[in-house]
């Protein structure tokens, strides 16, 4: 048998394994920040109608440019955005990726605060570039005195903001944008993938578009819209930005099976939406509830919380996992991260993490 | 308005422009090598079954291995291939892409006899490698003692073999893959996107896999499937190859919907496969009903034919064109690419060549 070390793989790449969060098929999965309610079945009829028009034409490649879907983005964006600026991908993962082929690369660096998304330097090392860690308060949020100072030193030519942030849940603020955009030459994202979770009258970061095309805002239908299955990401810039992207994208990335099933769901935004609440009572619940085990959590405006003040993460995470629940663990030193379920997958959670005892 | 040259993008993508065949709505559209016969009706419906299934879990994120559908891509290739041997991504492009980022990249090499698939060399600097062009014989064939000297001279870390060649049409010999993959150093991909119109009896590079870790055969889902909309590609390698790409490809790329999609369409694989007879059929007579006119079409294995003894491929582009039919010019002198249709849009495609007069 051939292995790995025996092919003429890149020097860089020798000795990793591949990305992946740990998959058990538990009755209780709260470790990847999925959405656990079903798509509502009147909306997966329509969107099925939309599909089988998909199907009837599939031997035909797709529309290179997703038009309807970049409209239905814009739609559901507002702000009075327009499709000329919006771009869409497989996964927010690829919208990312097509900025770092168009905006970074071999010889460029690409700048967040850690910790924050697992998946952004690797994306970023993935095109050849460099990733540099900047560093939070301790509490994890960041001030944008800190924000403008550490990017100005660090120069990158990319910059990823994750609002709120991954895996800490904890909001960021416009100032901090602002302030990074101002100190930055090059491009400045935010990641609004957990946008919809926020309290209603958080500003999105969209608001700063106009004036601004060094930035983009990208978002993804995996958690709101509860269609991770489906891979839809997407983001908002300026035409010049999106034109960029049209460069590096592989033709056709987008399959016809996508683009109708993401129109068709955009179409039903607010059946789509109507989850978000429930699950955002649930994320509160369980901030309240782990707080009186002696657990910290952290402030969060997503679908997750993480929290500390757990002597053992790796025990505690196995203990779960023995009594059927599974969440994560983000190797953050005595924190665990777990995502809001359905109310009778949080109590679930709840009960067996209470039924291991409290916090020391 | 912000124009894309004040952004700060990458210095060698200043200049480009997006990859894209001419688009245009016209009646009889044979420009891009689809297969331009729908999806029978019957497996359509199987295929909304499965879709329908897989849109009920569909906010979860799909299966990373999507393991259902490489069972059933190795059980389609046949050669005793099993599950671990297969790869596939959105379109044979993005599987093209995993190995270029896996084995190619910044300061490496990729290699391929032109005149080619046009997204070769953008899929290989779009992963910071160089591209680097070997020759043909004037009929566009290559010989094992060429290929092996040429390939051992420009000692690349991947080579790319396209058999049947596109846009060519013209096949490869199995003396020439094996001449090539003793010469080289790095891996060798054998792209049979168009594997599926070539006689019967043509042998598969599948059958060189054993014993030959560095091969990779690469296919897609667009062509004889009839499936270009759904954007499946494929390869069979050793199952280290396939090791290295899961390093390198972003987690769930392939949707949910799409894996569904495409193990519906290989279970009616029988079905599916129908049309290609035909299609050969029509790519005959294009080739018979063209010489019969004066031109000169090239041998072709594929569901296409590539036709030299064109004194001015622009205007004759634009003649079928103002007569309603598109073909594509693929940048080679004196010559012009037209797919095979279904029998009425080939008689119209011939009809409109015909009334616009004989080759010279």
């Amino acid at each position: 048998m051939t292995s790995l070390d025996e092919l003429p793989l890149r020097d860089d790449l020798r000795g990793l394994t591949p990305y992946g969060a740990p998959q058990a098929p538990l009755p209780v999965a709260l470790n990847v920040n999925e959405n656990t309610h079903p798509v509502p079945e009147a909306v997966v009829g329509e969107i099925l109608d939309d599909v089988a028009l998909a199907l009837s034409e599939v031997n035909r490649y797709p529309d290179r440019e997703f038009t309807e879907l970049r409209e239905a983005l814009a739609d559901y964006l507002g702000h009075g955005l327009t499709a000329d600026q919006v771009w869409a991908g497989n996964g927010s993962n690829e919208v990312l990726q097509h900025i770092m082929q168009a905006f970074a690369g071999p010889g460029r660096t690409v700048f967040g605060f850690a910790p924050t998304y697992s998946m952004y330097p690797l994306i970023a090392q993935g095109t050849g570039a460099q990733w540099v860690a900047g560093t939070r308060e301790d509490d994890y949020s960041i001030t944008p005195e800190s924000a403008a100072e550490q990017v100005a030193a660090a120069d990158p030519d990319v910059v990823l903001l994750c609002s709120p942030n991954n895996p800490t849940g904890t909001p960021l603020g416009l100032d901090v944008i602002e302030a990074v955009y101002a100190a930055a030459r090059g491009v400045v994202v935010v990641d609004e993938a957990y946008h919809e979770f926020a309290p209603k009258d958080a500003v999105s970061a969209l608001s700063l578009l106009p004036g601004s095309p060094r930035l983009a805002i990208s978002r993804t239908m995996s958690k709101a819209f509860a269609f991770a299955g489906a891979r839809v990401g997407y983001l908002a810039a300026d035409p010049a930005f999106i034109d960029a992207l049209r460069l590096v994208r592989l033709p056709y990335h987008l399959s016809a099976l996508t683009q109708a099933a993401a129109t068709a769901a955009l179409r039903n935004a607010g059946t789509m939406l109507q989850m978000v609440d429930e699950i955002v009572e649930q994320r509160d619940r369980i901030s309240a509830t782990l707080e009186a085990l002696g657990y910290r959590p952290h402030p969060s405006w997503s679908n997750f919380v993480l929290f500390g003040g757990v002597d053992d993460p790796k025990a505690l995470w196995r203990a779960l996992y023995d009594r059927g629940v599974l969440i994560r663990d983000v190797g953050i030193p005595g924190h665990l991260r777990v995502s809001a379920g359905t109310e009778s997958e949080t109590t679930a959670f709840l009960e067996a993490l209470a039924s291991i005892g409290s916090a020391s």
